[in-house]
């Protein structure tokens, strides 16, 4: 059933209005939806979730050879062409044609035992990092990331731009009570710190782990920080008090990647010499 | 000479509206000061820079106990006492106590040759990003970064609080031609990549090089990177599709740094066997 197109012209169109406010990241108090901007999440979006409920485009963008496939896939959707003018005050993007997905995000269900590699994040407040942290995690192969109550949220337009995709790579987990979560956990729970740490050079990180990392200001709290089993710390130059929250991520995450692609490469020519 | 202290009490003074222009990152057309918010910066200042032309205190901050300290060593620049209500438009941080230092940025000579370690900058425009990568450089140890055209302004209010002091640990040169810089440059010039490129965590790295990365979208300009020396690429999971360039950046500056250790314990330890 194809659902008749409408047209929106208006500023005081009451669902343009709550979209306008999804895109500046103040949703209505009792609005769960979240707005998808561009070609890169819509397509990401469609790849892995299939049709949104609607999809709004502007009038000029409707030409755009990458907009006609999309607005073909959507036929069942609730489509709008949004005036120009509307459009381009609800994006967030300079010059950007203006295509938007309205859809409710998703609500993955969490593993019943912890037992993958994940990312862990305690109240991280800025969107751009949280964003990048997303984006570093789903880079070095971990499929779960869960949020506290304090991080910034997932599925807002800022944290959706700086995670370029990677809010589709992962499950995502909100406002989680990272303490409980311990008891579930069958891996080693490891967090950066300077206190009774090692040198995460010399960590042996081959087997998955639990990343917990921490607010950009205070870190990770303290009584989370005590059930860590792995305090690893990064040895770094005296000139600088410490390093942001997503570079310590990336340098931890990787490290243990090369450990893991290193043993890989191992064990793959010692399997080869004895079969000589 | 002990400057006499000025109360400021009108939004309208030519003053306050030159460094409101400041604050928001929208100098006035000839002016190349800077302006520094809070403890942390202002702190870091004194130490590295000495007195500051002018210091700018919000009246109620005048009472706080770091706040004493800072006022007495400025006792050779302008002081002004700022109105409570002007002071808090012009803060950029929220609830901070206002503290404010007008400077003008450092103007370091460039080496004449390149010979050491630093970091090179194509065109990276997110501020975040650009004070994020200055932190992380200053934390693996370098001492220079080098900014094209087309960066964010380094001195910016945004990169300078994303830097959280790394600005003092830096010499940093901007609006630097990149590519006539390789006339001088003296060690190998390392770009990440994916064409022709060699693994991150295969390739020798304990010799010091430039690092160049470039612009969040379009990456290193393509007559810059046929000038690389290295080519590495950051092995990655399949499920996104490249990294954000600052945690890029703290994978392989920190690479290099987890390289050079391991080679200097290995020294230490072969020269102590050898004594025995």
């Amino acid at each position: 059933m194809t659902v008749p197109v409408r047209h929106i012209a208006s500023r005081d169109n009451p669902d343009y209005r709550a979209w306008l406010r999804l895109a500046q990241g103040r949703p209505g108090r009792h609005d769960t939806r979240v707005i998808l901007e561009g070609e890169h999440l819509c397509r990401a979006w469609l790849e892995h979730k299939g049709v949104p409920q609607t999809l709004v485009v502007g009038e000029s963008a409707l030409s755009l050879d990458w907009v006609g496939p999309i607005w073909q896939d959507c036929v069942r959707s609730r489509r709008i062409v949004l005036q120009d003018n509307l459009a381009a005050v609800l994006s967030q993007v300079e010059h950007g044609p203006a295509v938007f997905f309205i859809v409710d995000p998703p609500a993955p269900q969490p593993p019943a035992r912890i037992t993958a590699g994940c990312l862990w994040l305690d109240r991280v407040q800025d969107p751009g990092n949280l964003g990048t942290l997303l984006r570093t995690a789903a880079a070095a192969g971990l499929k779960q990331a869960y949020l506290s109550n304090g991080c910034a949220s997932a599925w807002s337009p800022k944290v959706l731009r700086s995670g370029q995709g990677a809010h589709f790579a992962l499950d995502i987990h909100e406002r989680v009570d990272l303490s409980a979560l311990t008891r579930q956990t069958d891996i080693p729970l490891a967090a950066t710190t300077l206190e009774r740490a090692e040198i995460l050079y010399i960590k042996d990180l081959r087997q998955p782990c639990v990343w917990l990392f921490g607010n950009e200001g205070q870190g990770v709290a303290d009584d989370l920080l005590e059930l860590a089993s792995w305090r690893v710390h990064i040895p770094q130059s005296a000139a600088v008090e410490s390093l942001n929250v997503a570079a310590a991520a990336a340098i931890c995450l990787f490290e243990q990647r090369r450990q893991q692609l290193v043993a890989a490469v191992r064990a793959r020519t010692s399997r080869r010499e004895k079969n000589q």
